[in-house]
């Protein structure tokens, strides 16, 4: 089944101690259907501007994306310049140019509007929500979120978070949305205010996945050449996403499988600047990373 | 099988966003030997002063741990005061006295000399190779260090690693003993100085197990009352050498549960200050936990 999604699109230049890149293609919504793309159909929603290099997007047409929904209006694409360094879970920005993000009224294709499956990436929460009564019958909805929209809509959000299925964030929105130190209370919480699970993004420490059934401890891929961080939390989303969409099963099996997938994808995402190890990324390296995590994270009965 | 272990008897004084305890029973060799004491005979050598309370140490001989090999020396008990903010990954020390550990020359009574099985915690790497001189046939010897003896004897530390089969740090020490960011790359230079295998502790985020096989990635346990992380990385070496002593089987596969139950007793530590909540344990709870650590880390193939 496919996948809307609605997010940014956008121009990174980005710095980490292994390399620089200037103006390559970036965003949420660019990174979450790369990695989505290899296990189901993705419609995406987002903006550019008029100085979009159209050919930056050839990849995603190649991985049969829907850009239909792509809107280009009068103005500059939005840009982020960051750098990170040897600690690569924090990046420092430089600058951000929201330039026609500002602006940006998500408005979904007809064509889209059957779509079951849907992915708000990180936009304000007022239009995540606008972007779900366009939609005829969402059937499982995962929403993205960041400290911008905890501090300046809480209750916005928290009506958002009443109209999804599961929650994707980092550890210190957790604690900060819940307004709580103790990460198991934050995710009660925040279970409680709409969502049956809530995945917690952790970097290099891997991701942790509560619902009303438990919590599951995924670990992270223990990789010898982390690159660049930029995107890993889209790809995590996509890959997450992707798998649920294809398998149509989101039983807490199925979700801790889902969990595995996303960390897949975020660890090959890392290996190089913006999407580039994705574009040589096939389907049988995502196969073997994942038996890879299953070695990982094995050990028997007492 | 039994346990030889040389470290620390201190009294601590710990304040928490949970609470704050006074010159209370704390160490190394104390945490790491009530933790070990639920698997194996556990014979300490250590320091005290004279004016260390001998009530406290009734637990631990109660928990039947041979304490022939602690010394009393003139002077005052070792004492460290320190204190942790809500991010209770990070210790801030407040003062830390010496006292008779500052002179503490290990002597390992005769009876222990057999001991085929040694931890050495973290103390100066030149008595670490002291210790394992003393002793006749160590079979397998794991080893804790700190930042402290990293920067100041990094030759000896180098040395006393040729001796010893696993060392168990945490990841900042990994990464300043190697001098190299990357964790991978770092754990692979120190097996390459020596240990057939080099544990990660992580604190919140768990264990990473690195051997010539590959890599092992533990959870830890997400807890919703942690309140004094003192001494959990003791009472993690506590739980995974107790269980390797206990079961005398150091394959792979069989290091790995000894992490688990490693992180098991860690987990149970930090349920309360000092060693209060060793002294309530049971080891039906152990089993319980282990098998929680399974369902938090399990998932299908694909």
């Amino acid at each position: 089944m496919g996948i809307l999604v609605v997010g940014s699109v956008a121009l990174d230049s980005v710095a980490t101690p292994f390399g620089a890149v200037k103006e390559v293609l970036g965003g949420s919504a660019t990174y979450f259907s790369a990695a989505a793309s290899f296990f189901a159909p993705v419609s995406l929603v987002a903006v550019v501007g008029e100085d979009f290099p159209s050919e930056d997007l050839s990849f995603l047409r190649n991985r049969s994306v829907d850009l239909r929904g792509l809107q280009q209006a009068r103005g500059k694409t939005f840009r982020w310049q960051g750098e990170y360094g040897y600690d690569l879970n924090q990046a420092k920005t430089i600058e951000t140019q929201l330039n026609v993000f500002a602006e940006f009224l998500p408005r979904i294709p007809e064509a889209y509007r059957e779509e079951k499956i849907v992915f708000l990436a990180n936009i304000d929460p007022d239009l995540q929500r606008e972007v779900l009564e366009q939609v005829k019958d969402p059937q499982f909805v995962a929403a993205d979120t960041m400290n911008y929209w905890i501090e300046g809509k809480p209750d916005s959000l928290k009506r958002t978070l009443g109209a999804v299925d599961v929650l994707i964030v980092n550890d210190a929105e957790v604690r900060q949305l819940a307004k709580e130190p103790n990460l198991v209370k934050a995710a009660r919480q925040i279970l409680a205010w709409g969502p049956n699970s809530l995945v917690v993004k952790r970097g290099e420490y891997g991701a942790l996945m509560f619902c009303n059934e438990g919590c599951f401890a995924a670990p992270a891929y223990p990789l010898e050449a982390v690159c660049d961080p930029t995107g890993a939390g889209d790809s995590f989303a996509g890959g997450f996403m992707g798998y649920l969409a294809n398998t149509l099963n989101f039983s807490e099996t199925n979700i801790r499988k889902a969990v595995i997938m996303g960390s897949v994808m975020a660890s090959f995402n890392v290996e190089d600047f913006s999407l580039n190890r994705l574009k040589s990324l096939t389907y049988s390296e995502i196969e073997a990373r994942y038996r890879e995590f299953r070695r990982l994270s094995h050990f028997e009965d007492l």
